[in-house]
């Protein structure tokens, strides 16, 4: 006989456009089963597991859960609890009295964690219960994932921006840098690229956290492609770090030379942009340097989301309860690639995912380590889906006559 | 019988989203006109023609055109330059070496200014010709116009990250400023309304160029607002000004006991979002204070479009060849609401609309200045059209049974 009993899902960490997709698949999958009495939504993750704050998603309209699911960021809101032992007992506390038998929890490589210790604490007491980690980050960097849900409408945002900047620059040539999420892995930098369709369209630089940022060869390539095409568009990743490891920011400013010659402006992340466009223009003579912080415009834009990724979503929390309730197994989802474009969904176990991060395969950046590979936008691409392409005049020049 | 000769078009100032429109509707309408020989584009606006750099656009094909048309930012580029008496001067001999009857220039308040100029210079010299100022701006700030063709697109970008934004917040609340363009006015601000759906979604203050920023009642709005809601979302015109008319980032840089408790951070405008996130830390008790800066990605985003926006864009394009070459006449071409919502373009005198810029009237703003008025939803509703809807979880919350 099946378990039966009560569901809970949560969603934690960053939002997503496409996280609400997989609240809705989890949510309307469960509803079908005869086992399971109540599906309850969890306000702000684990905080509101602690708090007993639960909404009844049984009683709510399917209308309304699709119109939802189509909303983004976390419809039942998120939290940047980070659960140690006690928290993770106390969870199972409240699993136990609102007799909660299945646990959804749509998050990143922290969610999976979380999922493997109150599970551990479920399979210690005897207690009948099934957790299951449904994935979501835009950055891309859950382990054993072909790729995450979030990261292609995320990717397609970037790539996007980078088709205006790029236009814009063509228009009024100078410096563009775009600073673009991403701690240790590049994927959503890298997806700059993806839109590019004539040879001298931009980026025309890239630097990601997977290969160390040496300012020198920095200012080289800079200087090399400005006299290619008179203009230059660079994508850099937030996390790019030193061949120490230390994140960029932190080792300008800490270099004596660049605290005098840029004044003391450069002291936060955020202003890596700031901080590059001043060390380009204090080396090189260039006089229009620009730079833009995608921040939190990139994963949560209203109205930039890629099909596949939407869809993926939802299949991730349909599986989610279908893998829990049907095949009374625990584990974290996975997308798989098994074919040009196709997936399937399979189940691995918690510690495999938890804690660890995805970065960047070498085959995807090229050697010299300042832009990507035909074989990461061969990769992308399906990901990402439908997307805006430029176009420009061809006309033929006109003869001049004066000459002035 | 009507002037023949050669048309000119050009575009200057910053790229919008739908200029290419207006290039595309006076290239294809001049191109139907016996009286046209030949229809040119110069690159890079002014100094293109100044260097004689011109694009035969008579060669182009009406399909690259329409593609053409729909790609953001200018196609035959842009530039800074403010032409002088001089400069202008200049122009008017590429002018008569070209045999150029017609000039469209599609821009700002400056380019009609230039248009004047020019179109002096060949009075002065009893040159038969005929310039057109086309209207252009995402700052909506072009005199005697309801509203200018690159608003409405930047207004639904501006909207839809608002969204975006209010939907991270409710997820992970905490103060959020979203910093704007719009050096004098705030129309771009003031958009970010436009999307808000339910009675506590953000924005919840917006800061506008056209009343005196107030650095206490600021902290005291926030402090309401967020005692209210336990978050806030705010949308700030980088313009905003002090009671001096100063702008901000100047004015707390100014003031020595900011630059005590802040450091030495603050000091270019573009880092007005981070100034004002460290007011509000280092004055009220919130620790989640963050901040985005739209800068480029509001006016050049591709796949952002309004389509009210694109069509207007496109007739004041087709309209300024119609006036020069039908009825022979000067002028900067301007768009009047004369339904709800439905508009006619008339012709206005350069003068009345060189150099002016328009700000926000009274009726639009609220009386504590912090935020706009439903008058203003009103008029910027029909300009951005189909805008994403957001929709919210509505289920019953579940009993607490532990209460830990």
């Amino acid at each position: 006989m099946k378990l039966k009993g009560n569901v809970l899902v949560a969603q934690g960490g960053g939002p997503t456009a496409v996280i609400n997709q997989s609240l809705v698949g989890a949510v309307l999958e469960s509803r079908k089963f005869v086992e399971v009495n109540r599906v309850y939504g969890a306000i702000h993750g684990v905080r509101g597991i602690i708090d007993e704050e639960f909404l009844d998603l049984t009683q709510e309209t399917t209308h309304n859960l699709e119109q939802v699911a189509k909303t983004p960021s976390s419809a039942l809101f998120s939290t940047r609890d980070k659960p140690d032992e006690k928290y993770c007992e106390n969870i199972f506390k409240v699993f136990k009295a609102h007799n909660i038998r299945y646990f959804f929890y749509i998050g990143g490589n922290d969610s999976a964690n979380t999922v493997e210790i109150v599970n551990r604490y479920a399979s210690e007491s005897d207690y009948e219960f099934r957790a299951i980690h449904i994935p979501k980050t835009i950055d891309n960097d859950i382990y054993l994932n072909d790729h995450t849900p979030g990261y292609g409408s995320a990717a397609k945002y970037v790539a996007q921006a980078f088709v205006g900047i790029n236009l814009d620059n063509r228009a009024l040539p100078g410096v563009h840098i775009g600073v673009v999420m991403g701690r240790d892995a590049g994927f959503l930098t890298a997806a700059s690229s993806l839109a590019k369709k004539y040879p001298d369209d931009g980026p025309h630089l890239i630097y990601l956290p997977e290969r160390v940022f040496d300012k020198e060869e920095f200012l080289k390539d800079v200087k090399k492609v400005y006299k290619k095409y008179n203009r230059c568009v660079i994508a850099v990743s937030e996390g790019i770090k030193d061949k120490e490891g230390n994140p960029i920011a932190s080792s300008i400013i800490n270099s004596k030379k660049e605290i005098d010659s840029h004044g003391n402006i450069l002291l936060s992340q955020s202003n890596l942009g700031s901080l590059l466009s001043n060390y380009i223009k204090n080396n090189l003579n260039i006089k229009r340097v620009r730079s833009d912080t995608f921040g939190y415009l990139q994963r949560s834009f209203a109205g930039c989301v890629s099909d596949v990724d939407q869809h993926e979503a939802r299949e991730v929390g349909e599986k989610a309860a279908q893998f829990a309730i049907w095949h009374e197994v625990n584990g974290s989802i996975t997308i798989n690639r098994i074919g040009n474009y196709s997936v399937d969904y399979r189940l691995a176990r918690l510690k495999d995912v938890a804690n660890k991060t995805k970065v960047m395969d070498a085959k995807f950046i090229n050697s010299k380590g300042n832009n990507i590979t035909t074989s990461f936008i061969n990769y992308v691409k399906p990901l990402v889906g439908d997307i805006y392409e430029s176009q420009r005049l061809i006309a033929p020049t006109v003869k001049k006559i004066l000459k002035i």
